[in-house]
C-alpha cells in the first residue's frame, strides 16, 4: 500500500490499473504475484484455473450485448487466455431496489444464452438488493473455474522474433459504450465485440508450446496489455500500425471523443504471442472462425526497447506507447 | 420468472429470499436446483464445492468485524457447511471514487488476517472503481472453492428423531448492525459473531453420516434456514425456546427495534442436523472449540407438522414459525 498512500482517496484511475493493483501489497502470496488473469491450482495432477471479475458497465444494455453477456464472456475469456477450458461459473448480482423485473429477465436470459453458446454452466449464485439511491441499477460478479488440458502448456515466456496476433478489430467495445453515453446514437453499425472466446481459443490448443502466451486486452486496451507483457522482460514489443485492424467508425468516433483505440477496452479479443514459424498457420486458423475473420499479425517481439511497447507507423517512424496515465474511462466494463 | 412478474420492480425483500430466487426460472440447471449454499462438482473422483456471495453491509466497520472479515468468513462458511475444506478464494471489490485508502488498507488487512486464520488464500482478484455517487462506499464479492474429504459424506436427508444443534447465540450479527445503524451506540458489548467456521466444522468430520446436513443461518436467520430445510420434506422441525441461546443484549435490542432474533442474520453460526444418538457427543465437541462454547441442542425432527417449523415455548405451547414475509433488513450482510 505504500506506493498508493500518496493518494489519500481512491480515484477513478485506480480502477483501471490491472486487476490486482490494490491487493498485492497486503494480500501477498505466490498466486497473486503471478499477476495473471487467473490463478492456476492443481487437483490430482490436473491444472485448474480460477478467476473473478466484477462488471459495472453503464449503460447496462448496449449495441452488441448487455452487462449479463459481458460478465459471462469476460470471465470465460479470462479462463480461456490462461489456457483453460471454462467449466463452472458463479454469478453474484447486486441490484438496486426498484430495478425492473423485465430488464432483469432480459439480462438473465442473455447470461443463459451466452453460457449455452460457450458450454459453461452457472453452478451457484447470490443476489443482494441495495436500497434505491445507494447504487446504480445493477452490478454483476462472475467467477469461474476451468481446466487446462494436459497437452496444452504455454511457456509463458516471450522470445525475440515471436509474433503478436489479434483475432480482430480493436476498440469496438469501449467506443460503443462511450458513444452510447455521449448520446452519439448516430445511425451507426458500431457494436461491442463482447463475446466468449473459448471456442476460438480451443482451436489454438493443438499449437501447444508454439503459443507463448495469450491475454485479453480489456480495460486499458491493447496498449496497456502489451505494456504489461513487456514490463520486466528483456524484450520490446513492436506494433505495426498498418496491420492493426480498426473499424473506420471506431477511429472516427475516437477522434471525435479525443480517444485512442489502442487504449480502448475490447471484450471479444485475444492477443496471442506465438513462435514466429507458427504465426501464419495460427493466423489462418483464427481466420477460419467467425470471431477471427479480421485476425492479423500485428507485431513482433524484439531485442530493442526492453520492457517497452513501440508503435511503428505506416511511415516507418517509431514511438513509445506508454501505459495509460491518469484517469481512464469509468464503467466501461 | 413468472411468479415474480406480479412485482414489476425489484423490492428490498427480494434480496433476502434465499440465494437463488431470481436465477432459477431462467438459469435452470441441476446444480442450481439443489438450492444449496454451493455447488458440488467432481474432479477425478474428488468432490469439490464452489460458492459465491456479495457483501453490501452498512456500516462497513462494525463491532466484531468489517466488510472484509465478513466477506471472507461468509464464503468460507458456505463451503464448510457443504462439508468442504475451503481452499481458494477470489476477491472482487467495487469501490466508490473518493473512498479512503486507509480504510481500504484496514479492510484488506482484515481480509488477509481472516484468510490466514482460516488457512485459505485469495488466489485471484479484481477491482472496479465507480464514480462518486453511483454507489455507496464499497461492495465485495468473494467466491470460493474447497474439497469435501473422501470420508465425509453427509446424507443430506433428515429423519424423525434427528436433533438440531447450533454452535452458539443467535441474532448477534444482524442486531449489532441494526444497533449501529440506529445510532444505538450504547455502552454495549454487543458484537457481530462474524467468524470463519471451517476450523470448528472440521471437528465434526469424524462423525461422518451421523451429520445429516449443515447450514449457516445468515440472511433470514435461524427461522428462515430451518424453514428451507423443512420445506418439501415429510418432517417438521421443533425448536425448544428454552434451549435457544440468545444474549440478553440481543433480546433487549430486538425488543426495542421490534425484531425477532429468530429472523436475524448470524455470520458465525452453523445449524447441524444430526442423528439423535450422536447429538450429545457432537455437542461436547462443539463446546470444546472457542466458537462453540455456547452450543446447544435446540430442537428435533418430528413426524408432525410436515414441512413446517414449530417453536415450543417455555410454557409448552407450540406455534408455527413461518418464512419471513415482506421486507427484510437491507444491507445486513
Amino acid at each position: 500500500m505504500k506506493t498508493q498512500m500518496k493518494h489519500e482517496k481512491i480515484l477513478l484511475s485506480h480502477g483501471s490499473g490491472g486487476k490486482l493493483s490494490f491487493f498485492l501489497p497486503v494480500l501477498e502470496n505466490p498466486y497473486l504475484e503471478s499477476l495473471d488473469d487467473g490463478a492456476i491450482f492443481s487437483v490430482k495432477g490436473e491444472a485448474w484455473v480460477m478467476t473473478t471479475d466484477s462488471y459495472v458497465v453503464d449503460p447496462i444494455f448496449f449495441p452488441g450485448g448487455d452487462i449479463g453477456k459481458l460478465a459471462v464472456s469476460g470471465t470465460i475469456n479470462d479462463l480461456a487466455v490462461m489456457g483453460a477450458v471454462p467449466r463452472y461459473l458463479s454469478l453474484g448480482m447486486i441490484i438496486e431496489e426498484g430495478f425492473s423485473f423485465s430488464d432483469l429477465e432480459k439480462i438473465l436470459t442473455s447470461i443463459q444464452d451466452t453460457c449455452q453458446q460457450a458450454g459453461v454452466v452457472v453452478v451457484t449464485g447470490d443476489t443482494k438488493v441495495v436500497p434505491r439511491g445507494f447504487m446504480d441499477k445493477l452490478f454483476i460478479n462472475t467467477s469461474g473455474i476451468g481446466r487446462i488440458p494436459d497437452n496444452f502448456r504455454m511457456s509463458r515466456k516471450i522470445q525475440a522474433g515471436d509474433k503478436i496476433l489479434i483475432n480482430g478489430t480493436i476498440g469496438d467495445h469501449g467506443t460503443t459504450i462511450m458513444g452510447q453515453r455521449e448520446g452519439l446514437k448516430m445511425k451507426s453499425s458500431l457494436t461491442s465485440d463482447c463475446a466468449p472466446l473459448n471456442d476460438l481459443i480451443r482451436l489454438l490448443h493443438p499449437f501447444g508450446q508454439a503459443i507463448r502466451m495469450m491475454r485479453d486486452p480489456t480495460r486499458g486496451g491493447v496498449a496497456t496489455t502489451l505494456n504489461e507483457i513487456a514490463e520486466g522482460t528483456d524484450y520490446g514489443l513492436i506494433m505495426w500500425e498498418e496491420n492493426l485492424p480498426t473499424k473506420a467508425e471506431v477511429s472516427g468516433l475516437c477522434e471525435i471523443l479525443g480517444l485512442d483505440p489502442l487504449y480502448i477496452a475490447n471484450e471479444g479479443k485475444v492477443l496471442i504471442i506465438a513462435e514466429s514459424s507458427a504465426a501464419e498457420k495460427i493466423l489462418s486458423v483464427l481466420k477460419s472462425h467467425p470471431l477471427g475473420e479480421d485476425a492479423q499479425i500485428i507485431g513482433e517481439v524484439v531485442e530493442e526497447y526492453p520492457g517497452k511497447v513501440v508503435l511503428e507507423t505506416q511511415f516507418g517512424s517509431r514511438r513509445i506507447i506508454d501505459m495509460l496515465t491518469g484517469e481512464q474511462l469509468p464503467r466501461i466494463c
